[in-house]
């Protein structure tokens, strides 16, 4: 049947990270390639007692099938949660319980995008955002990625001469780069999307996940307008359950909900019942210190012994949250090559061009230090610093 | 935002099921509306045993992201199953595991359909089906379903004549009009679909639920060739679960799993845990035979009903399983005005346009026996064969 596939399918590869990850699966191997959280974030004790009593509670209830929109009381629970943090009016109407944010960007693609509209993304951008929207057969405009956020310059030359539909955007510890936007930039960005007829997508899986510095409001605080906002509990409670929503105004609700009927009429309910239970018996923010303690502790090391390993002319990005760190080394040493000789010494990391529309970026690396320990990730940046040592002809001198 | 709203769904509305759905939610009102399993049917003190020892066996690995493929050995018994029930070789990895069949729907429309592809479905056909594909903008050509299955010369002819992309099918106990395919149909369909560029998606979201007659091979299992077949086990364990399948060659699996990883990475670990505990520990045919016997009954139940009070001009099917009756009043009988009538006697149904897509179909109903039990089948057909009785002009003799 391979002669019948659409267009949009025609030409998709199976994911260079998906065959990265199977490679390292081999547990010889210390790995930086992954995206996933460390288990000790899931509450595990707490789900196995809660799943038994939301069931024996509900029943046969919890068994049915459900509405769309997802279950009321953790709507409301995710509304409020906004109001406390940001001290913005959410509706419970105004959130969408989606199968994890991912299926957010696929209902905002299925419900915004028409073949050969322009999607702006970071550069580097995330790479699950990029393959939700390619579905829908995009044009792909990528505006760099600066320290402190996106080039503003840039952002509003785009805004501005293309007809931008999506821009999508990950201001906290934006994966795969581990930069924050700044305050300044996030108010530029709120300017600049008035009055345009471009969707700002903002996607915070991570936001919750800070360890150092103040927390800065989403951009859909700064201006509601032409703005829509995704979370998720996968990386505060878990990943497996796949729960997450998107926060959007009722009318694109209402176009998202039709979406999502036809995708999957609703996301799993038992999952959306255990979640609401949790956060209803348990303290989420006591929760959530004790991911940041670990992770935090885990950024601090990978940095301290970057710092001290890495040759100097690799620069790399200290991240105030999230799980990602970034490398970027000398134009004239193809990650590719890094890439192999690390894997001979048994550790492994994603080379950064699948975050490139382009292809490019074939100098950068994404580090995980969310889902290794501390042991781990001494001896592999061990290894990965010596390969790199050794493959450039200069030597840091610290 | 609503004037950046991709085409697709520029035009689509709220469904009218839904609307209707709301509205009997009043516990006064005897539904027949809705496509609901009885929660008879979902094994509520296993589920939540084995909830209990999948999460305290398995801890965080349950609550961490897994393959896109699905629970591998959850694969394996859906491959063997089929093994066991149609003598037909099915390997793990032709399985995906989806979000209920909806979702496969939903990924096969992504994978397969450009916008104008051609899209043959019965007439009446599916609603979930309909409003997934019509996301990829195709168009539909609707072919006459009889009481032993499609219209095979009209089948024949569109092959022929019509460059379809996609044959979307329910050859057991149809919704919404009950029927079932006949062995000779199935096996012309077979034939016809041999050397097409036609993909056949027979969806068995039904096949295990049948009260009479002899079990029916499912056409993929007579012509593996261009064939796709969905299943779920949202009728037999738990809809709300969502966890459902697609059964095709690797191919087109590889395809799939492309779409899926954009569309949500995967589908909830717990439940797919869960689902393989139960089917592990418990004997599914068993099980299966308690619904059977529930839903026979109720079936029963509302075909004698029907044959003793429904004026003799009304025709309806008597469906050998699954959960629905179809039907046909005579065409001078607007089935709104009916169905207006029949909500003032506080019983509702679904009115057929909806399984039409050019919105005929004024004069069907669609009636559900799986959700209600026999007190409610009994009060609520006399409550709708007297508002029809009423309406009618003759009367039944009988």
């Amino acid at each position: 049947m391979k002669n019948l596939f659409a267009k949009r399918v025609m030409n998709t590869q199976k994911s260079f990270i998906r065959e990265i990850l199977k490679v390292t699966q081999n547990p010889d191997i210390i790995s930086f390639a992954g995206g996933l959280p460390n288990p000790c974030a899931f509450p595990v004790a707490e789900i196995t007692r809660l799943a038994d009593k939301v069931l024996k509670e509900g029943g046969s209830e919890i068994l049915q099938y459900t509405t769309t929109e997802g279950y009321y009381p953790l709507r409301e629970f995710i509304a409020r949660r906004y109001t406390e943090r940001w001290g913005i009016e959410v509706l419970p109407e105004e959130i969408l319980i989606t199968n994890g944010s991912q299926q957010g960007l696929d209902l905002l693609g299925k419900v915004f995008l028409d073949s050969g509209d322009k999607v702006a993304i970071e550069r580097p951008g995330y790479l699950g955002a990029i393959q939700a929207f390619s579905l829908y057969e995009p044009e792909f405009i990528q505006i760099p990625l600066e320290y402190d956020g996106i080039d503003i310059n840039a952002f509003e030359k785009v805004l501005k001469n293309d007809n931008i539909k999506l821009c999508y955007c990950i201001p906290n510890f934006q994966n795969p780069s581990g930069v924050t936007y700044s305050l300044k930039k996030r108010i530029a960005m709120s300017f600049a999307i008035r009055n345009t007829n471009t969707v700002l997508i903002e996607d915070d899986a991570y936001g919750e996940l800070r360890f150092s510095g103040a927390d800065l409001p989403p951009i859909k605080a700064l201006n509601n307008e032409n703005s829509i906002l995704l979370g998720s509990f996968s990386k505060i409670i878990s990943p497996g359950l796949r729960v997450g929503w998107i926060y959007a105004e009722k009318e694109v609700i209402e176009k998202l909900v039709i979406a999502k009927q036809a995708s999957d009429l609703h996301s799993n309910y038992l999952a959306q019942r255990i979640i609401y239970s949790y956060l209803e018996e348990n303290d989420i923010n006591q929760h959530i210190e004790r991911i940041k303690q670990v992770y935090g502790r885990q950024r601090d090391l990978m940095v301290k012994l970057l710092e001290q390993y890495l040759p100097e002319e690799i620069t790399f990005t200290k991240p105030e949250g999230g799980m990602f760190l970034w490398l970027t080394l000398p134009k004239e040493l193809p990650v590719l090559e890094v890439f192999n000789r690390a894997m001979e010494e048994r550790v492994a990391f994603v080379p950064g061009m699948p975050f490139y529309t382009d292809n490019k970026g074939d100098n950068t690396v994404r580090l995980n230090f969310s889902n290794s320990n501390e042991e781990k990730i001494e001896e592999g940046i061990k290894r990965l610093t010596k390969v790199l040592r050794t493959i450039m002809p200069k030597r840091r001198t610290k």
